[in-house]
Formats: C-alpha cells, sequence, structure tokens
C-alpha cells in the first residue's frame, strides 16, 4: 500500500506509491472522437475500468455498461487507499504512515474525445454535475477533510491516457498549498472582515485589466501574481466557501464559462495543454466566511525548471495584464 | 524591468519577468560534439552571447574570443536585474518589488555537447571550479543573501537551449524553498544540537538501502521522502554549510562522484532529463553549525501535474529504496 511520507527538512509530505508505476503510457492517437478498442475511458470498455461508483446515465441503461454521458470509478492505479489503518510510524528522524484516502477519475465523454474543446455546453454541465455529487457523497461519514478535483489535459501537463478525464482526491488533512491558501484567506479576513476572494473580485471586475471574461455569476481573471503564463481563475461573483454548495443554476453557468475559457485558450495555443484544480474549504468549514471556492487553470506553455523546484518560486515571462488581454481578443 | 510580485493568499512570489518570452526555442539536433554555426554557447560564437564575467581559459588567449573550457556570462534574457532600486509597492492587497537580483549563464563546455556525459572527470572538475569561482565573487559586497545554482539537462526539464550549461542566481532574499529547509534544519538542530543532514548521512551509510554512490568524501544517497522517481542527492561527509568553502580537492571529489552518478542515470535512461540545484547556506550564515550544502538531482522521468500544482505534494511512484538498488546496480 502507498505511503505518505516526511521530509525531515521541510516537513513536506510525499506519496510514495509504487503501484503507479505499472500505469499505461499516454495513448498516442491524432485528437478525434471515434472509440478506440484499446481505450478503457472509451464505451463499451466498461469491463476494463474498477466498477463504477456513480454515472449520469439512461434510465434503462444498467450499470457499468453503455447508456452513460459522464462516469466515475475508482482510479486503477490509486496513489491513495480508503481502505487501512493510519499507523504513523516516526523514527525521530524520518515519518511515514499509509495514504489513506480516495483516488477516483471522472471520465468526461463516452466519446474517445481527446480535448474538452469538443463538448458542448450540456457536457461541460453533466462533468460539473458530477464533480458535485461526487463531492457531496464524499463529505458523508466525515471520513475525509479535504478534497479535490484536477485535470491533466494533454501530455506537457501530465496526462497519462488522453481520453478526456479528471481525477478526485480526498485527504485525511488538508494539504499544504491548500493550508498556505486557507492561512492567508484567514489573516485577511482578520484584519479587514472580508473575504480575500471578495475583495479580488471586486477590485479586478473595477480595474478591468486582468479580466478575461465575466457573467451574472462568475468571473475568470488573470492573478496579479500567476505562477504560469496565462494562468487564469474562475471565481464565483456570490460569495460560497464550498464547491459542494453550488446551485444547479449555477453549475450551468460555471460550465459555461469554463467552456467560454478553454475555447479561448485554444484559439490561442492550439490544443493548448493545462491543468486545472478546483479548491473549495476543508470539509468542515464549507460554511467559512473567509474562504471562496475557484477553479485556478494553469496552462502548461512552458516548463517548471530547476530554478522552480529549488527556490519554490516561480519565474513567468507572461505579465497577466498581457495574457488577459490577449485573451479577451480570443472571443470565439 | 521584471518584477517580483506576491499572491496576497498564499504569500508566494514569483517573478515576472516579460523580456523572457523572447528566449530562443531549443535547437532540435542530435546529441553531438561538433560546433554549431546558431548555437550562441559554441566556442567561435562568443559575440552572441553577453560580455563574460569569468572564464577558465588559456593564458594566452583574450576575453570574449576563444581558448576557453569554461565561460560564464549575464544571462541574455534574464530574470533578475542588479541594477535598480528596491522600490516596495503595496496597495493593501497586491504588493511588488523590482526583482533585483543577479542571472548568469555558466557555459560548461566550448563544444557542442548536450549531455554532461560527454565531459570527462576533469571536466567535470573545472565546471564545478567555476561555480565556486562565481560564488565566491558574488558574495563580495554583501549585496545579496541567497545564491542557487541550478541546471535543466533536457527539454522535458526545461531546458531552452540544448548546449550544456548552468545557471547561477543571486537573490536580495531567501526563496521559500530554501527558507523551508533552512527552518527544518534549525528546528532539528534546536532539539538534538545536530546537523540533520549529519544525521541523514549517518544513518544512511549504517542502513544502505537508499545509497547510490559513496567515496571517501562524499555520498549519493536516494533521500527517504523524494518528489521525484530517482531523486538523488549528493553531500560531503564533512560538515560544511557553505559551497563557496569546499577545498580544491573536495571540488575534484564533488566532480568525480556526480559524474559516476549521472553516468549510471544515464545507464538505466538514456539521455534522461533533470534538474540539479545546489542548495548551501544563506550567505552570512556560511559558518552555520545546522546547515549543510548539497547537490539535489530531480530526474524529470514523470511529469509534475495538477495534483502536485493543487496539493503542494507530491505523487512519487518509485520508491527511493527501489531508486537506490537499480542505480547502484548500474555501475559503469
Amino acid at each position: 500500500m502507498a505511503e505518505f511520507r516526511q521530509d525531515p527538512l521541510t516537513g513536506r509530505w510525499v506519496i510514495i506509491a509504487p503501484g503507479r508505476a505499472a500505469r499505461p503510457h499516454q495513448i498516442a492517437a491524432p485528437n478525434s472522437s471515434t472509440i478506440h478498442e484499446a481505450c478503457p475511458f472509451c464505451v463499451g470498455n466498461e469491463t476494463m475500468t474498477p466498477p463504477e461508483v456513480w454515472a449520469l446515465r439512461t434510465p434503462e441503461s444498467e450499470v457499468n455498461t453503455p447508456g452513460w454521458r459522464v462516469r466515475v470509478v475508482a482510479n486503477k492505479y490509486p496513489a491513495l487507499d480508503p481502505r487501512g489503518v493510519e499507523a504513523d510510524r516516526s523514527d525521530g528522524l524520518y515519518r511515514s504512515t499509509a495514504a489513506l484516502g480516495v483516488h477516483e477519475v471522472i471520465i468526461e465523454s463516452p466519446d474517445h474525445a481527446t480535448n474538452l474543446t469538443a463538448l458542448d455546453g450540456e457536457h461541460f454541465a453533466n462533468i460539473l454535475f458530477a464533480y458535485r455529487a461526487r463531492w457531496r457523497a464524499l463529505t458523508l461519514g466525515r471520513r475525509w477533510r479535504y478534497l479535490m478535483i484536477y485535470k491533466n489535459q494533454g501530455d506537457r501537463a501530465g496526462a497519462t491516457l488522453e481520453h478526456v478525464h479528471s481525477q478526485l482526491i480526498a485527504l485525511p488533512q488538508v494539504p499544504p498549498q491548500a493550508a498556505e491558501e486557507l492561512k492567508g484567506a484567514k489573516q485577511h479576513f482578520g484584519v479587514t472582515g472580508r473575504c480575500v476572494f471578495c475583495d479580488i473580485i471586486r477590485r479586478e471586475a473595477e480595474q478591468g485589466e486582468r479580466l478575461v471574461v465575466e457573467s451574472n455569476d462568475f468571473v475568470a481573471l488573470c492573478p496579479f501574481a500567476p505562477r504560469f503564463g496565462f494562468e487564469t481563475w474562475i471565481l464565483p461573483r456570490q460569495h460560497c466557501a464550498a464547491f459542494e454548495d453550488i446551485s444547479d443554476r449555477n453549475l450551468v453557468a460555471f460550465g459555461e464559462i469554463l467552456r467560454e475559457f478553454i475555447l479561448r485558450l485554444n484559439r490561442l495555443f492550439d490544443n493548448a495543454p493545462f491543468n486545472y484544480l478546483l479548491h473549495s474549504a476543508p470539509l468542515e468549514d464549507h460554511a467559512a466566511e473567509h474562504y471562496h471556492w475557484h477553479l485556478e487553470i494553469l496552462p502548461q506553455l512552458t516548463r517548471a525548471a530547476g530554478f522552480e523546484w529549488g527556490s519554490g518560486m516561480h519565474m513567468n515571462s507572461v505579465a497577466p495584464e498581457e495574457a488577459a488581454r490577449l485573451l479577451r481578443g480570443a472571443a470565439v
């Protein structure tokens, strides 16, 4: 079973998951929407994945057979496993524990689509509906403290299977990146009495230079200090700490702005590789006044390299004002 | 001029360096050691780079002409600039300042070598001699607090020019990755009265399962909680906080173990892409009892992806015990 291990210098935890070395390499195929015999995520190949834990499917269709539009399964090569006992091992220098958690795959289309740009608005809403359904299911039982959904689109962004999919993880602890955000947001709230994300939305809507696209309920903006060129965040205008509390109407609106952004990015860069990550409050803080759920989209047009790994800082050669200007101009 | 900008959520600093967008794309050429007309790092093309700030060259040769074996120049597309005034701009939400610093390139061979494996032991010693020379020069004047040398080997590791080279940066502040290490090392020293790196070396030498190769003066080991598959650290056995204090004899020994490791890694993975980074104490702490300089080598065989960027944790599918076993078996 995989392990969490802690680096004795930095306190940083890593997941050592040897089973994942057996993962399939990327299937090199052109972007198309035909069905691939060898792709475990294509409709008709349901037996190639672990059994489904959730699916959006036609009423007459049966579990683990065709008839679905979005399908969620356990990751066949999980980095985290809900079975097992948390047994902390520490010897004064080194510390480790079983990598408890949940690791699921959200298969976002029955066809072999290799880029979200192939999907229509209704399909985006279906995908986000699946995200919310799994998020809500995993908050039950109160076993996990933190959930995250992330996507790797394209080989350069770390995708090992090209068929469109995202991944969901549930963790027993809040991971460092989220802990940093939460700490900063709490500090800002302590000083100002306001949510820092609400302040950012207000400021960016007024100034406009880093705004990419907005709708009644959402804004997409390039953050002031982006790690990656064309990094963009999508946030709901109305304060809301937890993604799982999103309304049906806002799920549709979220899908619309996400699709709009992805089409624009692809207009600038054909088949742009990117990661996105859905950041939401820890499960026990779903009503927090200081936190605000959001999606961070990180295009992978250049690579993090020695500077970033060694310093913990990022070097970005595209100013967010310039990125936003180009993305605004790439209207579809 | 480039800027340091601080993210209001996480406190994370990034360098926004728009001028770097003009960097050359990688020259796609097979690994060879002939001279390339278009490569600014090849001997004979000295006028294609900024003037040299240091070179190891034959006594009769002139600055900025052939006759050198290792040559150091300012980065033509610097992310950091020593000219300019530190003007902190803060408006309650966003904070930025001029990106003061030094950004140099160490050109590691006059021939168009694209992989360190092409270089012999003497050449390795020459390269490390250049590292130390620049390190010592930049400690004078006491303007900078932190120095780091890093290498991007191969496109997957973020290299934009294939001719072997490393980069050196000097920063007015200690960056977050180094600050974390220093904090952990200080804590360990506070509790035990010992250097944590010395403790790690002792433990790993005793146990042996994560040892890769050792010599009289150095050890190469896979750390207990590695971020990347086959991640390996090289450390001097004798406690020493600051790289710039290394002796001539140890420079040669450091080159030997580094070359040995790189040959082994390339035996396992042909043309393995990797980053390495030289971590040393901040300049004012060069005699610190709690810190120990070392080189971290991070092979880039898989990619950091959405999980890593969103959580701040790493997922690694190769246990360090297995990586060390394979590297031990790849003797040259």
